[in-house]
């Protein structure tokens, strides 16, 4: 469907056009980044969440598109639509966690529209700026190391304690993701990354989406992927771990290329999250898990977006 | 409701903020243009648009909002909430007429997202340049004369005739309204307008806007009025005629100050759509038709952009 549109719009190749996380347009004489996502009710938001999750929630995936270009989010227009069976109230709480975000972040909120619909819908645009070497799917390089920030599996942990019936966690990552902007710039400004992707689609199908790109071929030490404590703690088998952490989605973590461990190992050092190298960039084309001497295809699949469903093809 | 949002957003004054048809922003050295419009299926298509229609009218108005400013729109991003019930053919032809309006203005397409809703949710953001002076809301001074593009009712001549059972007018203005660019960047660029703003709302509300954030009284010579032939040629009577020129909206035209008669003369014989002398700026508060020496205070109501509905208080 995005092909067929991005062809229908005639748009331009990424990063200036559909393809990237964000496009990098030229207004006069500078360059700036853009992204826009909408969330709605049916399909993105949990009905245990407060209005004010759902708010932050759609900044925060706003916001985690410009960290993963390496840019500093300036400004950001927010489109509610809005059905009538909402009282003020919620729609100034949905507000407030938009904003939460937009101050914490240092993003002002200069634009908006709010519309009456049949159904919740959060529709953010937000800009930004360059602020180093901008960080593309298309951008690694064979010779390169593989790395993620924070760990894998926090969303989908979450997600599990609440099909269980257990109260869902104060600021569990599932409904209050982290965009990952100061360690996105602290990459971009140093220079030594040139290609990182948010991961909430899943981390196999992030890397594919890196691979095609970049027409590499990606490996990934499947000991190395720092799984979630909160996700072995609760029962969950390897097989399964395994699963979640490659194909379950809904984390907003950068996963990102550096040109080599000592170069990461001297930036990481200034990075409040810790990161982790999980592979490295070859020639070739695919993404493969590896343990020992052991190579596996990773399947293409992971969490759809559009329907807010995996893809269990 | 867009104060109390703008409150809790702490939204810069405008133009940097809330409050007019875009914001001015500023990414690095440059200042920008931006502005977002959601249009929802229920709420603001009629069931007898195509879906052709429904993306060109989506672009339009979003378009029509960078032409109040008088700037140059360069980029868009295009969110589309899409029901299940809806085929890829449909969306398709959104796009088509999206993308049909995008290339006549030289509007770059270059992201988005799609989502599944369960209604036909377009919302799009532009980007746009300055080109000259900005139109504002509060531009407006006293010793200014007030000017319309086109003609007033084109809209509403339409909607009356679908009343009336009436096949649609092929490229009636009521679905394929006109975004005034060219007229704007001119306005813009000459330097003799300081003050514009699109008049969807009707005219009457938009002249209570500019009034108020202008702290001026706007003074409209009913005579003067440019409404659409198309109006007065179906039977609809004079006092009607007036509620509707006043009052009804629809109409994406300007509604602007200039210097004087003689400098908007010189601008305006560049143009390609006709403008109208209809008032003038004077100090004081209130938008006020006046007839001869008769002057009435117009009421400040209009076409509610929220419900899609007439504000018939």
């Amino acid at each position: 469907m995005i092909e067929e549109l991005s062809h229908i719009f005639k748009s331009p190749a990424p990063p200036e056009g559909i393809g990237d996380d964000c496009a990098v347009i030229r207004i006069g004489r500078q360059q700036m980044l853009v992204s826009t996502d909408m969330l709605a009710d049916s399909t993105h938001f949990s009905h245990i969440m407060s209005n004010m999750e759902k708010g932050r929630m759609a900044a925060a995936v706003n916001l985690s598109d410009i960290a993963a270009m390496g840019g500093r989010p300036v400004a950001m227009v927010v489109s509610l639509g809005i059905p009538r069976y909402m009282r003020r109230g919620d729609i100034s709480d949905i507000a407030r966690g938009i904003n939460e975000r937009a101050v914490e972040f240092g993003v002002r909120i200069v634009g908006g529209d709010t519309k009456s619909t049949q159904e919740l819908t959060i529709s953010i645009t937000v800009m930004g700026r360059k602020t180093g070497r901008l960080l593309l799917r298309s951008g690694a390089r064979a010779g390169q190391i593989l790395a993620v920030t924070g760990t894998i599996g926090e969303a989908a942990a979450e997600y599990s304690r609440l099909e269980r019936g257990e109260k869902p966690e104060k600021g569990s990552r599932l409904f209050n993701p982290e965009p990952r902007i100061e360690e996105g710039i602290l990459l971009s400004k140093s220079g030594i990354s040139s290609a990182a992707i948010d991961i909430t689609d899943g981390l196999a199908l992030s890397a594919w989406y890196i691979s095609r790109a970049s027409c590499v071929r990606l490996e990934i030490d499947e000991e190395a992927v720092p799984v979630a404590r909160r996700l072995s703690g609760h029962g969950i088998g390897s097989t399964r771990q395994k699963e979640i952490a490659y194909y379950w989605g809904g984390d907003y973590e950068l996963l990102f290329t550096a040109e080599s461990r000592e170069a990461l190992g001297r930036v990481a050092s200034r990075m409040k999250t810790p990161v982790t190298v999980i592979g490295s960039v070859c020639k070739g084309e695919g993404v493969y898990s590896r343990r020992g001497k052991k190579k596996a295809l990773l399947e293409e699949r992971g969490y759809d977006a559009f329907t807010g469903k995996k893809i269990d093809s």
